[in-house]
């Protein structure tokens, strides 16, 4: 038995999220009919957790047993030869039969990209958020860092989540302005990528940042009342949830394979 | 009566081409419909040029003349409510009602895009033609040299062709090379766009000329050949037509506009 570690990046538009749901239009379900397609084997993949509906993935991490004897080498091409082209696996490595996608992830990225030009870019229009009117990033910016540490991040998070514990840790969090589709002599702000790396997430809880800074963006809360929302442990104080289309998975890390 | 002059950005993915043609499925009907739904006239608009099905527009300049009031500002907000999300207007003026956005433009722009990188990326699946095998990027940029200045370009134009005349001049033509999206310790050859600026062009002249110089890049062809082809004056002499998706207009210019 060997135990494959892969890579997936995926445009979620139409899928409804990552997980397996009773429809089967998810990533995973698309993916384990790949592997069974391939191998004739019936698979059940681990995932370093879930993206809901409309959410993308640059670098998605999953895992799965196989008897196949099939290289390594071959496994990308022949998985995205079996995949609709909206779905492309990127890397496959064999890891010890303890490895597990979900329980050994330490570090996950998240970004959320807001298109603060006057106009929609149709090119981007599946993975962006268009805001055209003007947001004070500075602010968004000061309104990240009460955020970087070990919270009970309850406020953020989904009044759905059956969550034992909602105590999670951001490491880190920044924003970066593209300003390559700006058009010369016009109000455009650029493009605006929010990176959000932390030791995991509760359901929505990057969205639900994100809500709450564009309403720091807009003027309707101050940056300083992020911390007070923290404090208050209560989904109803922070605002609401941003659109999935703008969300991607961007990067998984693990202890030992560093990346 | 006024004349308007305006800019669409459009994925031209799930259009037959720029031009009218009886099915109705093209950007231009898309945009007379959305001009008559907003003024009530029956328009004709007028295009710096057509553009195949399945090609991109950053920036195709289109006039046409109103008597509608409605004031500049109002316009491109006005046309993107009542135009599918593909296609957005991005500038709007007023202009001499003798200015003709196909007789006035100067200088075309366009740029053909191909991933070079191992595998496809499902988020630019639509806007790049994926060469996973490496491409001899300097013997491109070698061969492109040949066919900047004034020549008879019948061996990069379709053979169905109606123009009296093949005669062009391509005035700058360049590649760039994007790595931002490259694996780390990978293979990957970065995105390559190709920017092709000239008077005009004849039909699937960029398209013939990348494909050609595909060819180029993959040792099938030496780059001292591209002047042979061209002086043939022979559709056969020159390379296959690479696939549209790969194709955006970029930007056209106007000799007083200056942009």
């Amino acid at each position: 038995m060997r135990n494959l570690f892969m890579k997936v990046t995926y445009d979620g538009t139409n899928y409804d999220g990552f997980q397996t749901q009773p429809g089967g239009n998810t990533v995973q379900d698309m993916l384990e009919r790949a592997i069974t397609h391939l191998t004739g084997e019936v698979v059940k993949i681990i995932a370093s957790g879930r993206t809901d509906a409309g959410v993308h993935a640059y670098g998605q991490p999953f895992n799965f047993e196989t008897t196949s004897l099939i290289p390594l080498e071959r496994w990308c091409l022949a998985l995205n030869a079996r995949l609709p082209e909206d779905i492309v696996v990127t890397e496959a490595h064999e890891v010890p039969l303890t490895f597990h996608s979900r329980r050994g992830a330490k570090r996950k990225t998240y970004r959320y990209t807001i298109n603060g030009n006057r106009f929609p870019d149709p090119f981007q229009r599946r993975y962006q958020f268009h805001h055209p009117v003007a947001l004070d990033v500075k602010a968004m910016e000061q309104g990240l860092k009460p955020l970087i540490g070990t919270y009970d991040f309850t406020s953020f998070a989904s009044r759905k989540s059956t969550k034992a514990s909602h105590v999670r840790t951001i490491y880190e969090a920044h924003m970066e302005i593209d300003r390559s589709m700006c058009r010369p002599d016009s109000t455009d702000q650029g493009v605006i990528h929010t990176y959000i790396t932390g030791s995991g997430f509760l359901q929505h809880m990057v969205r639900i940042i994100m809500g709450t800074l564009i309403q720091v963006g807009e003027g309707k809360r101050r940056p300083e009342q992020i911390a007070d929302i923290l404090a208050a442990c209560d989904r109803a104080a922070a605002g609401p949830t941003a659109v999935a289309k703008g969300l991607a998975l961007w990067n998984v890390s693990y202890e030992d394979a560093g990346n």
